[in-house]
Formats: C-alpha cells, sequence, structure tokens
C-alpha cells in the first residue's frame, strides 16, 4: 500500500507519493497562496493530491503535516500563524477534493517520524528530533509512535524552560529552550557580541556575508576571533542544557538534530556528544546511551513522515 | 491472575499479593536490613514472597520497585545508593528464592505505574506522577505503559535542568527541578529567609514544630508572614515552571502530585492549576487540558505499581 504525504507550508505545499516502506514515488508541490484564504489553500492541496492519486496503484490515505496546533481527532488545526487559519476545519474542507482517509499532523512532528522511521533513527526504538531553525520544534517518536499527548496538541519540546525568567521567547513566556537554542537565538547573540566588542571578526565576516546568520559566530572562531568562540561556547551550553533534559527525561536511543544550525556538523556534534553524554544523569552507572545524530532526510522528512501519518 | 508486589527501601521490604484490578488482597513487611549486605537483603525479599505466596491463588509473577537505576532486561540493580547495591544481579539472588518470574524497576517508576493505573490516574490514557520529597521523583506513563527509555533507566524528571547555572543539585548538576521543588530546597530557602529576616514569624513557627521542615512556611504564610508568604511564592512558582514543562513535553491528560509537600492541598493545587494552565504552550487553542490532581494511593501505589511491572 502507497499513502500520500502533504507538507503544508507558508510558501509551499509539497507532497509526495510515498510507500508503506518510506520510499518516495512521485513528487508535486504547487505554490501555498495563504493570501487566497484558507478554503482555497485546501482546494490547491486538493489539486495536489489529484496529480499524485493517479490510479495506478492503490493508496491507502492523506496525511497533512500543518504548521501550528492540530486536532487530528476532529480534523481541525486550532491554530496555524503562518497560515491564517484560526479553527479551520482542514479535514471537512478537504472531503469535496478526496475520498481518500485523512489524518493530520503537526508538521514538525510528521518530520520527526518521518526521520524516525527512514532516516537517522531507523531501526531504533525511540527517536527524538530537534529542529534548530527560526524557532525550535521538533518530535519525539516512542516505539513507531509519535507522542502527541492528551489535549491533541504537538510535545512543544522548544518551551521547555531551562532557564526560569531569562531570555524572552516568542511564546510569551521567559527563559525557553527556543530563546536560547533557536537560529534565531543564535544571531541575536551574535549580534549583541558585536556591540560589545567592536574590534572583534564577527563584523568582518558578516560584510562578507551580507548580514549576520546562524553561521557568523562559527566562522568567526575558525579564524580564532574571541567574541565569536564565546558566542558558540554560550550556543553550545545552552543547546547542551535543553538536550540533557530529553536524555534526562525519555533516554532515547537516538537524539537527532535538523535545521540551519545543524550544518555546523561536527563543530556542533563532537562538543554535544561528550556534554551530554557527561551530564546525563545516570549516565555513570547505564549500559546503554543515547546517540546524538544529524537528520539525514531533508526536507523529504515532511512528506514521508505525513505519508506515514496516513499509515498509522 | 494476581501479583506480588515488592517496593523495596532503605528501611523496609513492603510486600502484597496484588489482583490484576490492582487490589490488595495481604500486605507483609520487615526491616530491609542493608547492614546484613545485598545477598541477606535478597533473601529476605523472599521471606516476604514467600509469606505472600501461599498456594492458595495462582500469582504470575513478582515484580520489585527498587530505588536507584534499575536494569530490567539484565536484571541488575546498577546502583542504589541507599541499598548499597553496585551492578548488583537482583535478579539471579532472589532466584534461589523464588520460581516465579521476576520484573524489576525503579520505585518511584512503580509507584507512578500504581498510581496511573488505579488511583488518580485511573482511566486515564497519560498521567505523570511527580513526588515533591527528599528529592524530585517519579513516573511517566503513557497508554497504561511506564516509559523507561532505551537506556534501561527511569524517566529522571528532577533532574530537568530549569535554572541552567541556577541552584546546586545532589546529582552534581546545577538548577535541576529537585533543586527547587524538593521539600529539601523547600526547607533550604526557609532557612534562607529566616537568615535574612529575624522579624520573621518564621522563627516562632519552627520553634512550635521541633524544627523547620516543609510546612514551615505554608504555616507561617496562614498567620500572615511576609517573608514565610514570599518562600511560598517563589516554590510555587519553581513549581509551575517545572510542571508547565512536563504539559508542554508530554500533554498529559494528569499530572498527579505526591510527596511530603504534596500534603499542603489546595494551597499548592488551586495556584498551580491556574498557573500552569497560564503559561502552557497553545493552551489558548486547546480542546482539553491536563489536570492537576493529587496522588490518592499514599504507600499502597508502591506495591500496587510494582504488582504491575510483573503484569505487563
Amino acid at each position: 500500500m502507497n499513502y500520500i504525504g502533504i507538507d503544508l507550508g507558508g510558501t509551499n505545499i509539497k507532497g509526495a507519493l510515498v510507500s508503506a516502506e518510506g520510499e518516495i514515488l512521485k513528487e508535486h508541490s504547487i505554490p501555498t497562496r495563504v493570501d487566497l484564504g484558507p478554503e482555497a489553500v485546501a482546494e490547491r492541496i486538493g489539486q495536489v493530491i489529484a496529480q499524485l492519486f493517479d490510479g495506478e496503484c492503490a493508496v491507502g490515505g492523506v496525511g497533512v503535516g500543518c504548521p501550528g496546533t492540530v486536532d487530528d481527532a476532529s480534523g481541525i488545526v486550532r491554530f496555524a500563524a503562518n497560515l491564517n487559519f484560526v479553527n479551520f476545519d482542514l479535514r471537512s474542507a478537504l472531503r469535496a477534493h478526496t475520498a481518500l482517509p485523512i489524518h493530520l499532523g503537526n508538521d514538525a512532528n510528521a518530520a520527526a517520524l518521518g526521520e524516525a522511521l527512514f532516516g537517522c533513527g531507523r531501526g531504533a526504538e525511540s527517536t527524538i528530533v530537534v529542529t534548530l531553525g527560526t524557532g525550535v520544534g521538533g518530535g519525539v517518536v516512542l516505539g513507531g509512535k509519535l507522542l502527541t499527548g492528551y489535549t491533541g496538541a504537538a510535545s512543544e519540546i522548544g518551551h521547555m524552560v531551562i532557564a526560569e525568567n531569562g531570555e524572552e521567547c516568542t511564546c510569551g513566556s521567559r527563559g525557553c529552550f527556543e530563546a536560547y537554542s533557536s537560529a534565531t537565538a543564535l544571531i541575536r547573540d551574535t549580534k549583541r557580541a558585536m556591540a560589545a566588542h567592536p574590534e572583534s571578526l564577527l563584523h568582518a565576516v558578516a560584510a562578507e556575508h551580507g548580514g549576520v546568520d546562524g553561521r557568523t559566530a562559527f566562522l568567526a572562531r575558525e579564524r580564532g576571533d574571541e567574541a565569536g568562540t564565546q558566542v558558540v561556547e554560550d550556543y553550545i551550553e545552552h543547546l547542551t542544557c535543553g538536550l540533557t533534559n530529553l536524555v534526562n527525561i525519555f533516554f532515547p536511543e537516538v537524539l537527532a538534530l535538523s535545521g540551519g544550525v545543524a550544518n555546523q556538523g561536527d563543530a556542533l556534534l563532537l562538543p554535544l556528544r561528550e556534554r551530554v553524554r557527561e551530564r546525563s544523569f545516570g549516565s555513570r552507572y547505564a549500559v546503554s546511551h543515547t546517540r546524538i545524530e544529524l537528520c539525514t532526510l531533508g526536507y523529504r522528512a515532511g512528506v514521508i513522515g505525513a505519508a506515514m501519518l496516513a499509515r498509522e
């Protein structure tokens, strides 16, 4: 049996026909056109489904990964800021365009499911994906199943507080993991270091790359810059704190990083592996340890994972 | 079918014969006598089992809730400080005393399982128990199953950092939930307030009750004492932070408090319910919310939950 996975973003609707073994058989993407309104977006999702569902093979259902707070039980997207969806009954809206069973999930959760089943977590009994992007998102997959919880909401690991009364977070709270470990937080801290250190190479690096981004501090550190080194060091410390919390709470087999900052690769992975292991509770007596890895599926995790929402 | 549950503590070995429906049919307890060494403790557990297993009814197995880091797969207790167990093969040691199948688990986890299945979490799809005692322990029960993780260790929610570089914790880390929300932390903060406020009623309250304990600040607050009120307010804030993290990560149906501090009842529950709800991510759009409750089984949670380790 095959499944259709839809990764619904603010810019594009990405779709794929995916086998039960996680193989992409066909892909189709079109712009989302949020400006046309929720009903029109649902119709456009229907167009993508029609392109993928050509009647040549059996399709068991459609899974849609959607940003925001998504309630699969009712089929309602409670709130998705970048789609202008507030209590939008997406499943009913899609009913007009397809007779296939429709399952909804949070997009970051869907991507985590894809990675857990067919990416860096393949074969593992549990995988947590942490996405270091504009925010900190991700998902928890235990025994092949997404952790969604009683409220129908996704697990919001980015809004775990690691520093009470700390940095302001977009969620209205303070001190969230996201407020320290997102690319946005890294850029904020890089800019602060630049303001405090006019002599730092951070300025030259930023100028060379057309502005400050998540790579600036890492690049300055490579050139031996002190302020850049401190920004990276602080960033890794905060990330260590949040990841160690996840290990102490879940003791997963795999803890996988994705998102822009994860592109730093070993510069991030090597210190994280050492520090998280060192600080995990009971690690001294544990026989097996969490593996910290990078995600491997890229954007495909979203469509593959969405398709797997329909397989479940 | 019935099961034998053993709650192995540093002081007593508590045992019970428990039905599959969580009813205690028979109980037997004896002192642990840690001073006699691990093998003797195992033999004493065997004595309790023999008292409970009288051949009058079918017994499906024995579950042992043991403090520390316990590995059920191998049957080995990796480390239990208050029992002087280091890599002790408890299952093999018990083999000499019973032919019944033996399952091991962490004691706080076992108690959480008991509460989840037959106490305040009965019928709920997910329950997290948080024990506010000398430390902060507990367990996570999802779909009737304990979350233990890949490493075989219990989930250590008390060692989730809520304040990077904050108060020292017994685990060697800093800023752990336990370092703010245990009875030990509450007593530490009460003593600090007493030192800073010689005029406070905290001194009189402590003198009346034979010393400072987890109730001192709550009692002083009842009499309108300012320093006591501040200690309680700060304590509730820290606890709100840790509990909100657990809601954001798991979105459980029930979040249940136990341990000495939980005896404060509504003085604790009412503000916690309001604040955790207010600060949970997505609570504005959620249709269902986590219920914050008190545990109901008392010490029986330990033996009932241990018996359920054998039922699984």
